[in-house]
């Protein structure tokens, strides 16, 4: 039998397969999978190298399904080869029957890929279009740094490359060169509304990767020759990246489930057996048998990726002293940003795990000092103006065993909140770090102010992620101490965290011996009267209104709560000591602090005043960090007057002015 | 003295004041400026239509700033015109006093466009780069709606085309056939951090613009000449969309203030006085004076926009009845998201401001009945799948007065957080709905399901928003009705609004006779030992399990609080009515419904119990509804239990099992 036929074979078994497994499901894109037959039976029983046996293998080349909801097809070879699934210490064989179980609460097959549930063949879990090209380029980036000869293979959907990331991957992988990484795009021309407009045609995605310097190459999706030839010029390693634009036709080989209106729609009863009739139809002009000479699985060159060396971590005066950056700590004043910039570049020297990602504004957020540091710049990735890429790219880089630090503008961060959220569902070791936060950069203006971060990050942290605890940490250091610590702290947690510095200068709050933890926090003043709840950059702004309360006979508290989540019942202890009174103090909108101290408060059922001083206003721009304060009624005279008419003092007109 | 002489010494002195302003204000962006200025000249000053005494005009031709950072060009243009600014009910000439202000806290000339505050000539905020060309092509969708001649610019940046979104927008200006705007694209090589990628140079920005199908006009920047002749080109009515692509120089006239490390940087002192001898030293070479001749801004060709027709709005059964929908109501069950698509429908024939943008998910979110439907598919605009540029599209729509509803699934708005915030900061009268929200989807799993977006929308809600009020609604409908009645009511409020509705079909809680406001909840039943707080998917499943807490002999309340923010003086109530314990039941990430009532109350110092029962693990799919919440403990047996417990009442092993 030849090659051709045993290709056409497996692909029509495939097909069967996966029809049948929709049907069962009662759900499920029977029509897509079906568009994918012949080119995933080229890809796994032949071009890809790796083991059914074992098919997290780190070594092996890998295949990002970023047109998600495809999956089916590749269920289907697992259970056709036997492939291993389930949790990675307790792997079992894939069967016809799991099939049957497709998208049931405790089945490893899930809806769209899902590496975490028990399917480690894939790295990143995918279904939210657009995304996958991206981590595919960041496996690639962690495969060329680890000198591996591993080929990254993305299948992506005609209708998805309207989502603008896959061209921000493209344009990443020209930029990076990454020729190890293969795009496929399965052009079957219908998106679940109807058919994918003229802008996706073949074509017309051609023209555009053509013009963004990529070799493409056209081919009939269904030809077994055509595929193969395509795939062994990228094994032979093309001299520019390349592209496979594949001409497929949705719901191949079953002309009764074809056209529009059969987008994730399965076949069922007398419906599902007339498809599975015309499908085998299909075959009947095959004859022999296959053989394995025909279609073989070969393993990965090597087995091994390099060993991670982690090193014990710098301290802050240490690495300023080591670059000459000693004048940094002399002054005891310095961003929370600069701390980060300087922890990078510790960082990188004592964990060769790490990467730094940054998307045009390393010299605003100091990953510049770990970028042009000789020794660490080939683990730093200039991600330029597109951070969906940025996240989805340090994705594949965690999947890679890397650790990534993504860093940009806490504003910008949230152009890429659905990315952040897929890589948290695929266990991404991912570290997110936004400068200039909440509204202390006051000039730019509020396009450039990060708002209802820490409301959104604080919501992923309330579920449980993969690795165990809070899927995500929410970090808000204070001071240069802190932010140094934490940005070390990050890297010996396995699991996502988002960590917020801001731009000015501020004093030193803290200093070496001070320990920092996740759920920690650090009370800066133990008084009676009231407890002020703040973080970040407002500790400061609180640190100031102290003297004001003072005056008033106030004798107040201060804690600064650098951690989302924080340890509950000392928050509450911290309360009843301040006879339950309570002001939060954030530079941010609704949603952060104050509702994680208000639902601590609610759990016990104690009587609790807790009053919320956050931005109630959408900010403009203002001179200074000052001004901005006073704009958004957050400045220190403010919050002696909030605390005092809480306390039922009464303000004069003029509060005391505090000096500055 | 010729045009171009005109132009020139123009922008010289539009340079000129650029580079002071910054300087005064010790920020801003004076070279990305500089880049600009024989561009501005061209557009403000001759091409575009408008009337500097009137800049908010609606007929006027539109300037978007996508690279916003540019912005004191425009103002530069607006002090030399005296053109005017302020409140739009307060409107005063700029003058060079003016440009001292730039960035003040009080100042309408923010650090990037924001019209706001003060700036009526730009529709859209911008500053978070990429989204310009989006708002503008709404712009233009628009004016082709109203039969309007009104030509739509769009300045955008090398390094910021760098973003997926742009290549979206363009995608949609050739789907749609948008021959009345103009990408311009500011080629000047210089991103914040360095060069940018060749893949942003102009010869590769232009190729993929051809790719793509544009005509592309490459020019110098600084020459007038050409400037003019693209410009007018354009003018002409090209046959098929075009662009310009501008080579220009940053920094131009200033070679002390060129190449790398002058972004975003303002010289003052010596440094500024240099500078401007450098650039006065360009224009010697000029001679003669400027007359209106050489310069001339003509107004638009009319002055007035068609009157939007808005009539009584038609209730659910009418609306039913109408389009032979009438069995849809007659079962007494019917999804969320149908009643919303139903309500579209009505809607689009009552209110002819309305739009309808989908992505490529009609089918599902059921903005299907508005787009087949024949006397409103010209307001229905497929954006395929590319919610970032959705979003902006129908920013832009809104900026010309339109009322656009945005729908596809909760998860994908996700991709377009950041875009949705600018559109907020824009004023915007935007309307999103999400379809398929929480877990109840069950089959498609995590990659489908939108778990931290009430965090994230609530937190929106706790500024005020331009128009007063919430600067944006949450509204989470229970069922048809309710559904129905809220898509009217956002289409009654100017501001933006987020609805969450579902896939299950849903059985009627409500009727014609009940009546849903922005603040308001509905009390289900009126008990004294518990109040169950609920909304959306979840008051079904909490309907459930007031049997079985009524065999326990607990005595539950339940509300549906269909709206963020609510009356919290209401809720107070109701947990006092019921001993102050509280159960909150969702199906999302904390950080929604249960932080919006514990903040309510923790602000009285009374004590109070709540409980919170939301998502607390990155849920997979399930077959089926019930699946997934018994997966995520949230089904009805776990809330009798929950309950239960919080009340110290014991509850059997298997508890009561409630027939559904």
């Amino acid at each position: 039998m030849s090659f051709e036929a045993a290709v056409h074979a497996k692909a029509i078994r495939l097909d069967t397969l996966a029809l049948t497994m929709c049907g069962h499901a009662g759900s499920g894109h029977p029509t897509t999978a079906l568009s994918l037959g012949h080119l995933t039976t080229c890809l796994m029983y032949h071009a890809m190298r790796w083991v059914p046996e074992d098919p997290g293998l780190a070594t092996a080349d890998r295949l990002v399904l970023s047109e998600g909801h495809a999956v089916p097809i590749i269920y289907a070879a697992f259970a056709d080869l036997g492939a291993m699934i389930g949790p990675p210490d307790d792997l079992r064989p894939c069967t016809v029957e799991d099939l049957e179980h497709f998208r049931e609460s405790d089945s490893p097959l899930d809806g769209h890929p899902n590496p975490r549930e028990g399917f480690t063949f894939f790295d990143a879990a995918t279904g939210s279009l657009g995304q996958g090209l991206s981590v595919a380029a960041g496996l690639g980036l962690a495969a060329r740094g680890d000198e591996l000869d591993q080929r990254i293979f993305c299948v992506i959907g005609d209708g998805e490359s309207r989502e603008g990331q896959i061209w921000e991957a493209i344009d990443f992988i020209i930029d990076h060169a990454l020729s190890n990484v293969l795009p496929i795009f399965n052009c079957n021309g219908l998106g679940q509304a109807g058919g994918v407009s003229e802008q996706q045609s073949p074509e017309r995605i051609a023209a555009k990767l053509e013009a963004c310097g990529l070799q493409v190459h056209t081919i009939d999706g269904h030809d077994p020759k055509a595929i193969q030839d395509a795939l062994d010029a990228f094994a032979a390693g093309p001299s520019q990246p390349m592209a496979i634009v594949a001409r497929t036709v949705k719901g191949w080989g079953v002309p009764s489930m074809q056209g529009a209106g059969w987008h994730g729609k399965p076949a069922q009863g007398d419906k599902l057996d007339a498809a599975l009739k015309e499908l085998s139809a299909t075959g009947v002009t095959l004859t022999g048998t296959m053989t394995a000479s025909n279609l073989t699985i070969n393993p990965p060159t090597t087995a091994t990726r390099p060993e991670p060396v982690v090193q014990t971590a710098m301290g802050l005066k240490e690495a300023a002293n080591q670059w000459d950056m000693g004048t940094l700590i002399q002054t005891s004043k310095l961003s929370t940003r600069k701390a980060f910039g300087l922890a990078m570049r510790a960082l990188g020297h004592t964990d060769n795990r790490v990467w730094s990602l940054d998307a045009d504004v390393q010299n605003s957020t100091f990953a510049e000092w770990f970028a042009n540091d000789a020794d660490l710049s080939s683990r730093f990735a200039e991600c330029r103006i597109a951070e969906q890429n940025m996240i989805s790219v340090a994705a594949g880089l965690a999947a890679a065993g890397k650790v990534p630090y993504c860093s940009t503008f806490s504003k910008f961060v949230t152009r890429a909140y659905d990315q952040i959220e897929m890589a948290m569902n695929s266990g991404a070791n991912l570290k997110i770090v936004g400068s200039h936060s909440g509204i202390s950069l006051a000039a730019d203006g509020p396009s450039q102010m990060s708002l209802p971060d820490v409301a959104w990050f604080r919501s992923l942290g309330s579920a449980v992620g993969h690795s165990g605890g809070p899927a995500c940490w929410t970090l808000h250091p204070s001071d240069a101490w802190s932010a140094f610590r934490l940005t070390q702290l990050m890297a010996e947690h396995d699991g996502m965290c988002y960590m917020r510095v801001h731009r000015p200068e501020v004093e030193f709050l803290y200093n070496e011996n001070t320990e920092f933890t996740f759920g920690g926090m650090e009370v800066l003043l133990e008084g009676r009267d009231v407890l002020i709840v703040s973080a970040g950059y407002m500790v400061h702004e609180c640190n100031l209104a102290l003297d004001g309360l003072d005056k008033l006979g106030i004798d107040a508290s201060l804690v600064d709560c650098y951690s989302l989540p924080f340890d509950e019942e000392r928050l509450l202890d911290l309360a009843n000591e301040n006879g339950g009174n309570v002001v939060v103090v954030e530079d941010n909108y609704g949603g952060g602090l104050f509702s994680a101290v208000a639902e601590a408060c609610v759990r016990g059922g104690d009587a609790f005043t807790v009053e919320p001083m956050h931005v109630t206003r959408i900010p403009k721009s203002a001179r200074s960090a000052d001004d901005i304060l006073e704009q958004c009624g957050l400045d220190h005279k403010n919050i002696v007057s909030r605390v005092a008419a809480m306390l039922g003092i009464t303000v004069r007109k003029n509060p005391p002015m505090v000096a500055k």
